[in-house]
């Protein structure tokens, strides 16, 4: 299966040139039609744009022919400023379209505001430079994004040893954590109960994942969910002041308080390898004999020919 | 004036044994009463004890005497855990005693929470171990919280040049910016209409001071108070990725997002200079010819004998 593939810049300029083209070329060898390359050539501060011109890619999908995927070249900063810029009202037209919006990272704040704002279910998974146009193509990323576009039911499974055994059914959410905390309170936040949530996040302290994490169990959200999954935490560092504390700790404490199941080991994140997950769409999660499985369905998808 | 002072530690540990000697010492040598010595030897991972005692240090003051002034140990991370375990119904008695709670950074998030919940107006100032156990005391900052504290209406007037004229009055409020942010949507986070709000923060690089602050317009913070007091931003860099991006620069587009006033300038913050301002107490902000004024009165306070 080919699709047509709509680059959109809501973050970060792209720095790295051949990450930019690898990605470029290795979709197109595949067949995929690629559009929107202008947003490549964009750069204002540390932006891709203008924020006008940034919410004007989201803005653009309100009107016209829809490609089958819309995708963010790469993360960085940028989508917060253009939440109040978009065309909620008729990015309405996404939530029942055959296309499918993937991202990651600063994205997160994109696909709360889409669902929490116009019922827009959209994908966690690869982006343009930081994945598929990564110095080494990661084999699962690739694999497991064209299985999640061509399935009605997908799936991902994983080990998580020592974890208990878990059966939830609910609405499958989440992404970069700080971009979740970072809109809660605001009507940009979905509100998701009973559901199963997952997150990732790079570069932050354990004690500042415990923060964000108790900052969920205040506002009232994490404790509503059914299971917390665990992606990967990557890049941070432990001081000499942290004394034995560490991020299992912090996982530990902030289960305890949540009272809900954690589960760890989930392929997603800022490393190479992750997974393609629904944003606002029903799944189950399993956990037996330390391996567990996320299975769902009714996640966005392009037409089938 | 000397007052009986009593230390609390909710976040981390005094790592510094020098500093926390030096503050007792100066308070001491100053006349003041301290007791509540024995949270410097609490010590549990990169905490200042188990969440149960140091949440034990603010359920203390439910009963019995209270001293002229609770003074914050130090900051680091270890507020968000207690916020569920404080007897919010009992620390009421706060908010008509003559006594002064004092703090910042991670205590910010307490301060949110006493006002939130118990209607106690505190005072952001000095610390133990990092301020009055400063290497070189600060002069305008051990000054001005005696100062504050002797005063039925105290002031603060700094340098803010190029800022257009501002004449505005409200409640006085603010403090850490990541953990006013970090309570966003949570019952701990105080409902201040009109305010003047006042932010800091420490190693947050420019990107995220933005987030944060369009985080507080998103929530419908930001664009309710009167005008934002910017005081310290320390120990930020910027990267060759910024492409001219800067902290200035971030405020302006975020000055022009939430349509109020931001005047710069503020002696407050993670530096070694820094005055003592209320949270939740009336005040008014002039600002004219490039010199900014804040004046405020009803701030907690000890007896006078």
């Amino acid at each position: 299966m080919t699709y047509d593939i709509r680059l959109i810049a809501p973050s970060g300029y792209p720095h790295d040139v051949p990450a930019v083209r690898r990605g470029v070329e290795r979709l197109e060898a595949a067949g995929h039609r690629l559009s929107g390359l202008d947003v490549l050539d964009r750069r204002q501060l540390r932006f891709a744009g203008t924020d006008a011109e940034r919410a004007g890619d989201l803005n653009a999908l309100v009107e016209g022919p829809l490609p089958d995927v819309v995708l963010a070249i790469r993360g960085g900063y940028g989508v917060h400023p253009l939440l109040p810029l978009l065309d909620y009202e008729g990015l309405r037209r996404l939530a029942t379209a055959p296309v499918a919006l993937i991202g990651h990272s600063d994205f997160t704040a994109l696909q709360c505001a889409l669902l929490a704002r116009s019922g827009v279910v959209t994908l966690g998974g690869p982006m343009l430079a930081s994945d598929f146009g990564a110095p080494r193509l990661d084999a699962l990323t690739w694999d497991h994004v064209w299985h999640v576009l061509a399935s009605d039911q997908a799936e991902v499974a994983w080990e998580s040893p020592g974890t208990p055994a878990v059966a939830v059914e609910g609405t499958i959410w989440g992404g970069n954590l700080a971009m979740l905390t970072s809109l809660a309170g605001s009507p940009y936040f979905p509100e998701v109960d009973g559901g199963i949530l997952y997150i990732e996040d790079v570069a932050e302290p354990p004690y500042r994942v415990e923060r964000m994490l108790y900052h969920l169990i205040h506002a009232g959200v994490l404790t509503r969910q059914k299971a917390l999954v665990l992606g990967d935490f990557t890049s941070y560092r432990v001081a000499e002041y942290d004394n034995g504390y560490d991020l299992p700790l912090a996982f530990d404490r902030v289960a305890a308080a949540a009272g809900i199941p954690f589960v760890a080991g989930l392929p997603f994140g800022h490393g190479p390898t992750k997974v393609t997950l629904p944003f606002g769409s029903a799944g189950r999660l399993e956990v037996s004999g330390g391996r567990a499985r996320l299975v769902f369905a009714g996640h966005p998808r392009p037409k089938t020919p």
